[in-house]
């Protein structure tokens, strides 16, 4: 195994600690052991303690945050889970080329995520935006809902298979991860590009009609370097600048 | 799916019932359906169905057996799950090449049992020398004890995708070719968005400085689709709407 603390499993407004503890238990099993909390409505728990059953140095570590943002912000490579089918797909793959590129991108030195959403609900829209592709567990299509762990025990095996694989073939598609722009600074592209459609009147505020997360997702799909979002950073000051000359 | 029914989950001396519910959810979201129970502690139970979660059915129609040798005495093929070395292995598989096998048992009209056993200690010695062979799922050396009902997932996961029909797989990477914009509307694009940064001056005809192969390379990369082409031409008028009433 290598570089297995590049990969975070993130999980996403849990709301039974049971699963977070049979998750860290899951994960453990793997040889994985960075765990994230976003929001999560009960931790620390004796629930999670009792489901870790000896993978406590998991839950011990485990880092919580307020918001996703905050969770992927060091991350250069985000797979949401989802098993629903929504109406804004990024990229589809099945666990098993999503686990090779995974190991790509931690061979490569990067942080990667895998985000786990809600119980029932599974990842939000909004949350499912902010991922690079997306990963479906194949399934009885009449009974797809796994248990969250359930899910992250598939996902963490398949990565164990992958990460353990010595015959590296070549990847299919050569990402430079390095080159990566972060979620970090792909945030703060965000906020910049919101506010400055808001200030051409393209986007209003009271009626967003859903134009920032089409366009997040668009981007992120994109996997954007560095210095393409300096082109467009340039390109929103430029506008900006001669919007405000003009006011 | 071919003859899922062929393929038996058989627990052993399981001493938590919330596992059994757990095993049956598991079994049903990978399209398997019958479950056998060798002297279950406690079955029915209302843990159980709780972590069902909908996998009632499955719970309903599960055999009880006294015995191990009562519960696989119609089987032609038995799987031994272990995760511990044993002094007197059977033949060991991982997970892949059993599903494989099971698959083939299946196709010839006759029944294999996959036997877990006590959620603490595992099969025992002699339920093992039941067993045609010994499967392991690859995990951590150091911490190898998966959850019972995880174990069940892993295992009927994989045997899921050695079941499915190879022609109505999902593909690997699923891209909607349909929804994609047409290179004829990529080109007009592109002369907007060339026309527009010149107009804000961020793009200047005499030292283009390769922005614009940039951010062809950028775009072609994501597949843009139509209606985000249409959201990247409505924010190109909203600029130029812009300048143009200012100037």
């Amino acid at each position: 195994m290598d570089d297995t603390d590049k990969l975070h499993i993130v999980l996403c407004q849990t709301s039974h600690p049971g699963n977070i503890g049979a998750t860290a238990r899951a994960m453990k099993n793997m040889g994985f052991n960075q765990l994230r909390l976003v929001n999560p409505l009960e931790f620390p728990s004796d629930h999670a303690d009792a489901r870790a059953s000896g993978a406590d140095d998991i839950l011990q570590q485990a880092r919580v945050f307020k918001t996703l943002e905050d969770a992927i912000a060091d991350c250069k490579w985000v797979v949401g889970t989802s098993a629903r089918h929504r109406n804004l797909p990024q990229p589809l793959l099945t666990p098993e080329p999503m686990a090779q590129q995974c190991l790509e991108v931690v061979n490569q030195g990067q942080n990667v995520a895998i985000i786990f959403g809600h119980e029932r609900n599974g990842l939000t829209n909004e949350e499912l935006s902010k991922c690079h592709v997306h990963v479906t567990i194949p399934c009885n299509p009449n009974f797809s809902s796994l248990n969250l762990a359930a899910a992250v025990q598939v996902i963490t095996y398949t990565c164990f298979l992958a990460f353990q694989d010595t015959s590296n073939t070549l990847p299919k598609q050569y990402i430079d991860y390095d080159s990566l722009a972060s979620q970090y600074a792909m945030e703060s592209f965000y906020d910049h590009l919101g506010q400055t459609l808001t200030a051409i009147h393209f986007l209003e505020p009271e009626f967003p009609k859903r134009i920032m997360p089409k366009l997040r997702r668009l981007f992120s799909r994109a996997n954007i370097e560095t210095t393409e979002l300096n082109i467009l950073r340039g390109i929103l000051k430029a506008i900006n600048r001669q919007f405000n000359n003009n006011h």
